[in-house]
């Protein structure tokens, strides 16, 4: 791993607050950088657009995959208008913003996709600090889907999850370390109701969001 | 596991000779089988309408999901008709018949599934002894692949492989002892090349399929 810094990356790439970090943090690691979006019955088909715009600052290439197959798989709410969304939940149950095995599912065809293209380093905004419930975000997951990526093509992929251990206030700050704090404040998109930067304010996403910026400017002030 | 039997199962099936072998080992270990088809560039849609023709005899539920997406993954010559297919080839490299994690990908989406319609038996027809050089489909990448599904929706799912050990010619012995060897014989498509049954007779599949039946009628005779 010598020549780690000189490789190629695949980043999951969604141009939310996360993913964007993430983004910049793999420019900062590897050679060249691929930025790679799904699109499958989001709410906002203006998330991608935003997507696009941010990689074209970025300076990075910019991949769309219709991934539309994972709205078929489960009713929920992240993908069907029709169903309200979750504002609270009992801590006993997923969210019904749950997309069962979304991440597993991303990543797995960002892996087959890596292979055609002899990349394999691949890099997620996974967090497992604020996660929400999702198991899929969990660091014993991420592990069992490397083993599982590897053996299923032979090959060895490395997944990156420059987030896992990060909670939102911590994401704030490595967007700030990598100097973009102003970027991922001003132009990525979290909120569940398609609104960039600061958001609805309302929904879990900018709760979250707000509450993990908040938390990180007290901090620098002390 | 005391109601094992009384279970429902998913079968991965696409109406060839492996998955409507393992369609009826299924139907005689649960109570209920549902049978899961994949679409995604195959080079004969008429691939679907027999796999359905067959599931239709069966007497068991049949559903199509559209994975075009991992026609877009990698050149390959299952889903491009513009490349030619490998006849032969070299024992270190894969033949250009591998989809990158087709089944890693196929098993996944049918495991997000089974979890919205509460079913946890996945029954899918790989197989080691005869597995064309097709790493997913070695024993050690389905049970990495179980132990990731389970860890990515937290719930124990099991995938069954009832023909993980048989070569060909112990695949058509096991149709003979569920008693459907006359319906394999003469309705599943294995074929390349889109013929049902006998199929062209040149293409590998066809080689493997007609090779394994020719060793079972033999071991018949002694």
């Amino acid at each position: 791993m010598n020549d780690f810094n000189k490789e190629n990356a695949l980043v999951l790439f969604s141009g939310g607050q996360d993913s964007t970090t993430c983004l910049y943090w793999a420019k900062k690691q590897f050679k060249t950088v691929t930025a790679l979006c799904f699109t499958y019955g989001q709410r906002h088909a203006q998330e991608v657009e935003n997507a696009r715009h941010i990689a074209k600052i970025a300076q990075v290439p910019f991949e769309v995959l219709d991934a539309t197959i994972i709205s078929y798989l489960s009713p929920n709410s992240l993908t069907d208008k029709k169903i309200e969304m979750d504002q609270e939940h009992d801590d006993n149950t997923f969210p019904n913003t749950f997309v069962p095995g979304r991440n597993m599912l991303f990543i797995s065809i960002a892996a087959s996709l890596a292979f055609s293209r002899d990349i394999r380093h691949l890099v997620t905004g996974v967090s497992e600090a604020d996660y929400s419930g999702y198991p899929d975000c969990r660091d014993t997951f991420i592990h069992s889907l490397n083993t599982t990526i590897n053996l299923a093509m032979d090959k060895h992929f490395l997944i990156h999850t420059p987030l896992m251990w990060r909670n939102k206030a911590q994401v704030w700050e490595l967007a700030d370390k990598l100097e973009v704090f102003d970027l991922v404040c001003n132009e990525t998109l979290t909120c569940y109701n398609g609104i960039i930067a600061e958001g609805c304010g309302e929904c879990p996403a900018c709760k979250l969001r707000n509450k993990g910026l908040e938390e990180y400017l007290e901090s620098k002030k002390q």
